[in-house]
């Protein structure tokens, strides 16, 4: 059973504010990828906006242009193993999905297919063209139009990843196969 | 004593992979200034470009427009305290680095205000002039032209977090004054 629960539009942004790895995902006519991506940002909160590298010469970029829309999923610590094998092969070869034996759901406005199987949080993601800095520096920007998240790891708007919860942490990637998950929780004041 | 090592450009952007919380430094015209940023990404290893996002109203955004140049540095879980403070206060109320108590050192190739005590990397950036996406996204594109690492924190290319150093991991803002560090290890092969 799915512990998904939609997330406000306003709170979107927060899902990539502590700079996660994700994986993108893509549909058009009959065709279905999966990457992974580990350069991600916000750029805005209201409305919810990103930026993300999708490499220009990439399956999934191709369906992005012809789609004009994407999605972007956030992998548990648990799926560490299938976000590096994603990024290891090319969905020109085949399905991915069905290579990686990954079982998708739509998501909830586009109807991208996103997973929720060993991850924790999904956005769907309509393109904002901006041929100049997709061309430059394979920068794409676009706005949210649907989210959800595990509400064991995302409600009310805020991460909860504790020393409860280790396998629902988000990861993030150092390079060579190396991931870390995020482990201890800093509170700060500021002084003034 | 710094245990600061120069980080070889073609490497720099591996500074930025995982999606550490930044800060930002400036100097223009005698005044300096310094931001907390969590919205930045790597968008080429080679030029080492970045982008990030600089809010058009700051300070630290007019002493760049006057300089086209800037610094990021990478805050270790021991400064996170500053980080927050620094991210709640504005330079137009006097420097930061003095109301914060940071004595900083200089970049070697812009000389722009650095951080080596209680922080693991900085880079130094010229902004690649992109009035575009700086007024429609806050976001600002730059090359790196030479950066630094605590080889403690950092060396031969690539991080080294482990249990080993948890005071010299990265920072990972979660947002209302929240940040986690990077805790475990997740090594991973790809089936394929």
């Amino acid at each position: 059973m799915s512990r998904f629960e939609p997330v406000a539009l306003e709170h979107a942004s927060r899902l990539l504010n502590h700079g996660p790895t994700v994986l993108v995902t893509t549909a058009f006519a009959g065709q279905r990828n999966l990457m992974a991506a580990a350069w991600s940002m916000p750029v805005e909160f209201t409305p919810p906006r990103i930026a993300i590298v999708i490499d220009k010469s990439t399956l999934t970029k191709e369906l992005i242009n012809a789609s004009g829309q994407f999605a972007i999923i956030i992998p548990s610590a648990e799926f560490a193993t299938q976000t590096y094998a994603a990024g290891s092969i090319s969905g020109r070869d085949g399905d991915k999905f069905d290579r990686l034996q990954l079982q998708a759901q739509q998501g909830s406005v586009l109807g991208l297919p996103v997973l929720e199987d060993a991850c924790i949080a999904w956005m769907e993601c309509r393109l904002i063209p901006e041929s100049h800095t997709e061309k430059a520096y394979d920068t794409c920007f676009a706005e949210v139009v649907s989210a959800a998240a595990d509400s064991r790891a995302f409600s009310g708007g805020h991460w909860h990843m504790d020393a409860s919860n280790p396998a629902t942490h988000t990861i993030h990637y150092l390079g060579a196969g190396l991931f870390m998950s995020l482990g201890g929780q800093i509170t700060t004041q500021s002084p003034f």
